[in-house]
């Protein structure tokens, strides 16, 4: 029952058709959506800023290119995340404007490029081998209408190639920190700094780190304040819990 | 060497007794403190707004309320998490205005009871058992000046009660959501609003719950947008990441 | 808002108080449980035939106490888990007629103790120190209404003790099969039946039972169609699940 | 020793050949099914409605069309699971009339395809990676003679979509549940509904979702009752039970 | 039915009260230890020399006394492992000349203390916290009837110490070795000698031994042949099996 | 050193170049082999009536059939397991007398293949699955000189085909006994007989069976006595320690 | 046979009354200890500078004082580690000159306390709950014989604390770090300095940090080269480690 | 700022145009490396005497060969591990004077290759499949300066083997013991010598091996003292290791 179905059922009612007791009857058996709740939903995604996100990972070319154009349709700014390159020709052709990002295989469209960016969300990154969660984050947050900085290749080991950004740091908003192997960087960070930071362990590593367990573990069990984790690799949920923090409030 | 050491560094190179190879010399072996960085951390713990934070689980009554003492001589707000009752009496005989909470274990200090709370944070539980980590967050977010919110025993297995709180949830600038057992409840929750959510796992639950593992992988492993997570029954990172978050442009 | 306030605003917008569009307008944000949602989950509940059960185990003798009446005002049965005998001793001070089994330290209250159980689940029971988790799950399943039959202490590895049995097995409408160590029972049990089978494993054994998981891994991996699998020492869950599942058709 | 055997040796018996004592030392040493077990055993694949399921995961194209072939001198359905394409064109090159579900890779025999289908199975998956699973289940239930319908994309973050279809959930007899990633899915719906609800977990997620282990811890610790759950990906054996299940009492 | 019962089913046949099809479908559906099955099974018992074996850890001290009286009454040996100084004085008034050891809480009864025991397990033991399981090794073994002997305080780290026992190492016709922390002993073991090596984790040591996970996976990935391994500190287990191998063809 | 060596040190002793302290000296100096241990463990390979085996899993085809014909040269038997068909090839290129068993993937000499076996060694596997280990186990008991049985797809599930066999099982003096999923078959066989069970778990399942844990945990808590366990799928180890306890003794 | 066996064996060669193959033969077959290797051992704890080392935590305060006292009466140090209060009365009730750190519970006799220390062993510690296995450490480098600095409380979330220790820790021949949660403390001091780190993980945390299994894999995945690990809380291994190591060419 | 602007500041100062507020100020907030750290920096790589060191791993051939160049320009050794063939072709064509070392995927360039080697590293290898992990931690430890001996193929099942080497392990200043399976090596070795050990599990063997988990537990609980561990298969970090303790006082 849409919208007007309701409207329907009320102008029935007015007329005499229906009796009250029969209208919450109706009611109360309705589907949830019928009564706006869809309408909130559609509220809900304007205010996130951010249609449904495609997870390209487990689907072909073909049906990532349906999705996506069908999502186009309808927003300005579309993201795929894990999208292969085959994925990114075929929805390419149909969608010229489209752009790939090899490395953290993400693919956006955004219709309004030049749009002004908000906040400042940071993205530091302990090695070049964690750069493609990195990239994922930062395409999703500047996507979702944040400004976006990196620093890359800032691992614990030579702590004064982190210290010499200090002053980065400290003007950021909002830190998406990204480490594989032992993941001590968000601790690092986050003391030094006094805004939220969103640790994201990746499975950079062999051996005894289990795919990114053990940096998932060390962020979870940070002696530092102000740290929240998201799953290993999962680039794409820092950037988009860092988009939505960086919101709060910007001017 | 303090900062009046570094402005004697200086007269005497002014004055010629050092020459500028000395004063380098002796500037690349300053302690790093030594260049304002104490200050600047100074600054920082200004900035959070927030003292360090007494762990009591460890320590004695004794230790505890040595400690809690020291802090309070320079700071207006003391917080101690897992603090056993004999520590709050220990403390409360030296401090009487601190306020013990017995069911979280915090033991709080605020000289500034009547200040405005700013902003808006929800705490949502899911069942009568992880109230205890629920209040923790709420303890801790209130008194980094959090205006806080609770909604408890808001299990998903009576997803009703939940959404007959809709707007409420949705009036928050963040939430933390806390949960045990199958840790479902921040997924449900994220999809309702479109603001940040901090997710708390906790310990309750049994068997196969692996001491709140259970709930901590749902949470990581959650379908919703917008979830980040602390460790488990940790609910003083919670509300420490949600008071962060809170500030952010807070009016 | 109660269903009377939705009729309040029915009555309004017959009598031109409110336009269609302000009543749609309010509708969309109505708490859900105000379109009689509530009144379905009340609904929800009878047909269950059991109200919300209280898991005593973090709960205070009083605090339970407190809970047990409650229910008992509205419902003729009641059950309390994990109960110990102080709780015991607390409530049946006020509910005298109820009964506390030891072993399974369920506290039940039945006002219709003579009522006609319906259906067969049978509960075996593979080794003594199982018999407080089968017992949970009997008493659970006898509460909600169900014959209810036992077989104690037929472990695989004394076979011809569990298939002496053969013939109470195949005349069970429903299973439920306890067993912890390495949890062979279940595969055992289906293989001779032609019903559903729901298998507990209990964290009964040591070393390398890692308190019930290796009995779990088994029930999950059988080789025998018709087997699902409950939290390890969850004998009301499978007592529930049992009872839902003897109840449909039985006579 | 087959039936005819046994009727030899009581013929022996009663013309004298054999004593008594003769006999009953030889009946002690038969083996079971020379007892009638086997026919017992017959019995139970009638009762069940279903012969022996072939798992052709492990198995060449070759291996599974032979022993297909073989179940289906005998039975009017027949039932390969993890069959691959090759293996589908093998076994249609002889049983032209087979059906090949490609997503869930079933290979189904089904001589009565237009019997009825009793009862009411409803299989509800939370998003669309996890449909092979969810299928599986369908397939299987259908063919041991289930009425099959099916609700996909309902995951917990959208919780409106799910609650749209409340009264589909409530007019089934019982459920399979279908859900990786946090696996949150079982514990809303067995809150809706009054009958058994089959947890099945999948190994869709990454990082920390462990190849389905969260999602299925998840479901073991589920705060809903009447919830019991399958191993990993097991869409088979959801379905066999819910099968078993349906069939109870179904007109 | 017992034997008797089936004689009489067979008289009744040959009087022509039943036919050759009621016997049949009556003996079809015997329990199967009407079969001499039970008979069988006692036969089993006396095979193997050793009736059940009463694991006390669970039982109350007054439990255990019935049990360990009731088998004492049908066996000149019997065996209650994990038996608290309470359940070995309650035993004793009763059975005085039963035998408790202390460090690994076995209470023994052998009414034929001067049979001559056969065959040589030799029960090797790494340090002396392993003591306990190594004794409930020797105790168990030497009850079955084996010849025992025992090498403590053997560790791989002064590897010296075992290979000055190589001549006893020899000499034996089946070892139990037994091991916490690193597990190593029994590789080294088994590559002196050239008869089964019987492992047995043990739970001593601390921090990632994991409560004798260590010791167990290093025996099951042993590098020499001929180990075999039983649960974590089930010296019980490894005494057992030790004594069926050493009474294979001993003199 | 060589003994050779050591009588030149006796004789330069007796003739006085060397006086006793400095004999004494250079034997605590000597490496141990030249004692006559490594004549010792000589003897032991004798006795084992088995040379080391080859391990063909991480090698060429080509260092295997080095090593293969290295051992050919001083024994009459030669096993190598986890070979590849091209391994077989190129090993029976110089060989052709061995022969090759390509589903355990054992290549195997046996330059006296009339002899008598000894004993009984009945390898008992519980799916079809299986059979690969259970036949790397017959193999290599058989080719260490035991006559050897098997049974196959005995699953727990169908428990009459398992008693069926309770005469055969009854007459091995060892068995074998190889399971994945739930891993339960070895507790039903032990149950039947009185000689030792040696247990395989494989890693033939998925989901939670995490690639043959599950069958491992089951069997290492079996509740019958005379198990003990080796690694997942090592049908070598099973054979060998089968093949060292069936020549106990045999006649 | 001890080395004057030993010289006896000689004699009578010399003497005529053995002949060389009859020595020869005696040879092979000696104990290993009795050709000087029990003297090499005894080489060995005289170069390591200290004897065996008691684990007084499985132990009766009088077990340990027993072996205690034995080992004081040929040694000028010793060391019991896990003691309790009891235990270090009952020894220092015969050995008034031991002394008992009770944080650590270590209990050491040193009877040449002002012998010089040698090189520079530097432990460092995260955090205050970390200081009783750091001051085991600390306690047996210098009992074996090292000049042993520590410092405290220089978590990485505070990381200007530990960087104005830099000279500190470059003035160090080996440092111990000690380090819970999420043991990231390592990483960032190997960073800083040029020599051997022996890191050791300790199980203060909570939660995910399951006894100190997060700080152990943060430290076997160290980005940072120059770290070796010891096993959770083993203060004493890694002291013992950094002792043998600071011995290396020290002055 | 680099050092010439830290002289220009000072400059400044001394001619009056900054006054010493504002240069305390400038100080305060510069990057920390602009003080020299980047200088003291570049003096530990000089110490360590190694240049970063590249993990070839997740880098194409071209990529590490831009970075090998780099490195070479700079230093006289350059060393890139897990280097595919593809990489050492890519790098030698313009490096010629690299050397590969196939087994260990070392790739290594040393201009300095008659410079002699200081100190005793000895790296003993269990069994053959561990040698490639034994290379790359002896061509770590030569390309860093140190003289590298190697004991291959020592495994504790044949324990004469090792003991037959004594005089060698004696007289290394520290050893890498490698070995995978159940990693009983190091306590082997650790116990026969008085200096450090780095023990390095490696991911050699199957089934209950979980990849190299049951070698590192193994290791890390090893009951003789003057052990430390790095990761699995991590030859690199235990080889770099052993080279700095070599170093330490070598003449």
């Amino acid at each position: 029952m849409d919208p007007s179905q309701l409207a329907r059922l009320l102008d029935q009612f007015r007329e005499g058709k229906l009796d009250r007791d029969q209208v919450l009857s109706q009611l109360a058996r309705l589907p949830f959506e019928d009564l706006g709740f869809a309408r909130l939903d559609h509220h809900r995604a304007l205010r996130k800023g951010f249609p449904e996100v495609i997870f390209a990972g487990g689907k072909t070319a073909e049906q990532t290119r349906v999705i996506f154009e069908k999502i186009a349709m309808r927003s300005d700014r579309v993201l795929a995340t894990h999208a292969s390159p085959e994925t990114a020709d075929a929805v390419s052709r149909s969608l010229p404007e489209v752009r790939y990002h090899p490395q953290s295989r993400c693919l956006a469209l955004d219709r309004r490029p030049d749009e002004k960016r908000i906040g400042n969300v940071l993205v530091v990154c302990a090695g070049t081998s964690d750069l493609p969660v990195a990239e994922e984050a930062a395409v999703t947050a500047h996507l979702m209408g944040a400004e976006v900085h990196q620093i890359n290749d800032a691992g614990v080991a030579g702590i004064h190639r982190l210290l010499s950004e200090t002053q980065a740091l400290q003007e950021a908003r909002v830190l998406v920190v990204v480490a594989g192997m032992e993941g001590a960087l968000p601790s690092v960070v986050a003391g030094l700094v006094s805004v939220p930071v969103v640790a994201v362990p990746t499975s950079v590593g062999y051996g005894a780190s289990f795919g990114g367990v053990a940096a998932l573990l060390a962020m979870l069990n940070s002696c530092a304040s102000g740290i929240s984790v998201v799953n290993i690799d999962n680039g794409f949920g820092a950037g988009y819990q860092a988009a939505l923090i960086n919101r709060l409030g910007a001017p």
